[in-house]
């Protein structure tokens, strides 16, 4: 099977080294075949080809059966054009591959659940699938940049949905709920928003028509911001739109003690593509210090939706357990009694256990 | 002095009502008088004239000095026409008055701190104020409800600024943090939005020729989310636009243990309008147990804003801290040792403690 590598900028390169010793484990014990292909994405592109996403890149992935991505971005590309930054590689890879269904579990760990922001009562038990829809929405409307519009300097951004955008986003909510606890809960601003009034009706219609036997209730995104912090336990599946499932999404990653544990998975009809949702940590990029889990963990999701090898998945999930379990930590997680490993150790200790 | 008093719906009159009380006792004590006009705003306004912000209400609040209100909406109203929901209500109020800069306050008391569902050492000390514009973006821009577009049904939203609506908003941000610690963060999406990235740039030409003098900083939304959850103490003045304030005033809202005790003033060139930033609570309203904090301190704020006295300000926020400094409590924050009040009680003690 055909994985895309694209370790990106910052870190990028060393937790998907990392992982790779555990994707080679996996393979090997499963019994599956991996052909590697590395490319460029993001910062590096850029220097590279002055272009973000590059053509040979939009090929590689394509042809892949899956992208396993590290991070993107950095201050050295804070002043490059904007039509060219980093970030537009990621918007560019999404769009191109229909990467519309971006799921963002959040599941507390026991093993950083003392380093939580958040009293333990309050986030103990917390097993959350954000669901976020990726290429459509605000991000992929009509950007207005600033220009004079009856003498005053203007600018604007659409918000604009589909019938189909919103259903083949909600039905991945609703079958992902199906496989865990019954329970949707879609956020929106039906209240100011004609986009959310639509996209509330029609989840409302198809829970009815669909899946009556999921349970769907409806929050006001501000709300769901509240009810975040005050009770994340309460939420199964988060349904949302991509601007809200953005801004929740990155909320709620804090709240486990840590964001480097922390998978995504973007999905769409063909490639998916797989990422830990922390950033490219420039500021320690290169000291082999970073902690790769967050990749290693989107590994196993790769396994899971792309290649169809639930075993491997829920192996290599297993594996970081024990290694977590037998106290080896990377530096941003390590404390008493815990024995320090850096990033290539954690993947090799993971690969072993598998 | 003209104050508008709008008491709204579920637990609105109530609180209105004790409230009125501290502010007779104020008005006494440093000499001013003040006339109070009733008037209705959202559900109360949909039963009896059809229409959540009637005529009669508009006149009286034009013709104001300041408008109070209690709160809107409840789940009787959850089924009339949208277009006459009462949210339209607050929504027109808002645009009408030409209330474009909202501001919520969110400093930590030490009454509730214990409540908070972070962990202490990472919320005391909180002291921010959210400078949210409030009648421009997404929520005024055209919404076009579901129609089929080229044989699809699609729905949209236009979230718009211009420059002088950034410069209004960005100098009151500006401002505020003069008097403040001089720190102002501006929160948008420039790395997707063209909106945003018009609302940077202003921000940024303003501080660099007009207020050197002032820490500016930016964050993306995403980020700033985590990071009120993570570190809300980094925060003196937090600038953002209409969707992005909603949602992140109500995240930093429920930090600090109760949303009970927290005012907010909307303000434009003219009246301003004051509430607490709770909601009608239908479930516990006419029960008499409603914390009247919020509405007492946004009384404060109108003191200050829109009639010009500081004195009476300072001494309704210092009444307050005196009755919960002597253990009075109401039922939402009652715990041992404390003395359990009523509303209208509360509303007396600090009128009393003026
Ligand atoms: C980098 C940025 C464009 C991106 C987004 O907003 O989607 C990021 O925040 C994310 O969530 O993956
Ligand atoms: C009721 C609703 C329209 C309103 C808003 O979104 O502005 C409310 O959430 C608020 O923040 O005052």
């Amino acid at each position: 099977m055909k994985i895309t590598l694209l370790p990106g900028d910052g870190i990028g390169p060393e937790i998907v080294t990392a992982t790779v010793k555990v994707m080679d484990a996996a393979a090997k014990k499963f019994g599956f075949a991996l052909e590697y292909d590395h490319q460029l994405l993001g910062g590096c592109a850029i220097d590279a080809y002055n272009d973000p996403y590059p053509e040979v890149t939009q090929k590689s992935a394509k042809a892949a059966d899956a992208v396993l991505l590290g991070a993107v971005g950095g201050p050295k590309w804070d002043n490059v054009d904007p039509s060219i930054r980093p970030e537009k590689g990621l918007l560019r890879i999404r769009k191109d591959l229909g990467l519309y269904c971006n799921l963002r579990p959040m599941k507390v760990s026991k093993f950083t659940a003392h380093l939580s922001p958040l009293k333990p009562e309050r986030v103990e038990n917390t097993d959350l699938l954000i669901v976020r829809e990726l290429t459509g929405g605000i991000y992929f409307g009509t950007h207005n940049e600033a220009a004079m519009v009856d003498g005053v300097e203007t600018a604007s951004d659409v918000d604009l949905y589909t019938r189909p955008e919103v259903e083949r986003i909600a039905r991945k909510a609703f079958e992902a709920a199906k496989v865990r606890r019954g329970k949707v809960t879609s956020v929106d601003k039906a209240n100011v928003l004609a986009e959310s009034r639509m996209w509330r009706r029609i989840v409302t219609e198809m829970q009815a028509k669909e899946y009556p036997e999921i349970e769907l209730n409806h929050l006001y995104v501000d709300n769901c911001a509240m009810q975040l912090v005050l009770n994340p336990g309460q939420f199964d599946v988060v349904l949302t739109n991509n601007i809200f499932g953005d801004i929740l999404s990155d909320e709620a990653s804090v709240l486990g003690g840590s964001i480097g544990l922390l998978p995504s998975a973007s999905l769409g009809d063909g490639t998916g593509l797989y990422e830990p949702i922390h950033g490219s940590a420039p500021d320690i990029a290169g000291q082999g210090i970073a902690n790769p889990t967050g990749t290693i963990l989107s590994a196993a999701m790769l396994f899971r939706y792309s290649l169809d090898q639930q075993a491997a998945a829920d192996a290599v999930e297993a594996a970081v357990d024990k290694v977590y379990e037998a106290g080896y930590r990377t530096a941003d997680l390590f404390g008493e009694g815990m024995t320090k490993v850096n990033t290539q150790e954690m993947g090799e200790l993971v690969a072993k256990a598998l």
